[in-house]
């Protein structure tokens, strides 16, 4: 099954792909790999906004990463044409804004980390960071970013 | 002298390789590179938790980054099969759970990087960022993760 | 043109390229990358010290980020001979010291950002990260580390 198609099963529509908040661009590949910059997440064209512990639910928290994985995979298709040409995803890095007694990063960021797996299976499996923040761009709740392995165009 | 044989001679013990606290894989290794997820600092099975400037020494978050290090061993180990696969440790990335004040980030990572030199030689040297974070996942004192450039099987 | 005299042309003049605050190496070309340790901002020999938000104005501090970048480039030529073996500006991670407030992290990197543009036109466009960290090595304002393909020698 194509990923189009999977991504239909699984019901998940991506959002049209940010343009950078500053100089630089969304994908650069290189070299097999696609570096994907820190995405924000933005959940019905809104901003997800706060810190974990304080003004953001595990709950909002975990949808928030996982928006930025939708927003991931959204600047992927744009950069690469089709999804189908992702062999692997390599590496996630996510940084969650946290108060200083907030310890469970590893929950939130699993909202990005099980996105991965559904839309891609075995090749959806990667490392990680997951590490607190006190403070994102623009208060985001969460930004995560990307190594992904690509298939020759 | 192989890698095995070093770790003897310096009476190094690797951990048991741990188990992921979430959706992803300890290690993902493409082009020829491993990916080493963001490891924390276990001695003798104990997690090293707190804050440095806070309730952490200087010694003990040193010591602390020296066990995330060895973590990473142990899952390069599990992950190629042998540590004479290594060959180069290329990055690594230490995240020190930091009160406003303690500006030493670089002397804790050491611990991490001195333990590379002293297993690995000239293959150990390798490119770091360190930066302080306010807090970790399960109140880790430090999280490093690492790149690391791989013999073929 | 070669990035020697691009460089003269916008009057830029590389800094001394530090040396590490600790065990590690400035650079680790591996696999035709080259992976850049996290540079601290140096103006004129002096650190650039201070949090976004408290003490460092948002026009400092993407100075401080810019003067990151031109230490990136410093080691770079220290370490590959010259920049013209500089084939793409890959990835910049941006840590920027900030307080809980300070939410406008793009701006800031956006220093060094726009210095690889200046510098290498299209091959300086990258992917990138941009977070709010508590606090740097040495009280420094901004961190930024790189990864880079070049060419071979």
């Amino acid at each position: 099954m194509n990923v189009d198609a999977r991504l239909a099963e699984l019901g998940i529509v991506l959002p049209q792909a940010a343009a950078p908040v500053a100089s630089y661009v969304p994908v650069v590949v290189q070299g097999g790999m696609a570096y994907v910059s820190g995405q924000l997440p933005f959940i019905d064209g809104a901003l997800v906004t706060g810190r974990l512990g304080e003004d953001v639910s595990l709950d909002k928290g975990t949808e928030a990463a996982r928006a930025c994985g939708l927003m991931i995979l959204a600047q992927l298709q744009a950069a690469l044409g089709s999804l189908d040409r992702v062999e692997r995803i390599v590496k996630l890095g996510a940084f969650v804004s946290s108060t200083l007694e907030f310890t469970d990063q590893p929950k939130i960021a699993n909202g990005a980390s099980e996105l991965m797996a559904e839309v891609f299976g075995d090749a959806g499996r990667h490392a990680r960071s997951a590490v607190g923040v006190p403070v994102l761009p623009l208060n985001a709740a969460v930004e995560v970013d990307a190594i992904v392995a690509v298939k020759p165009d």
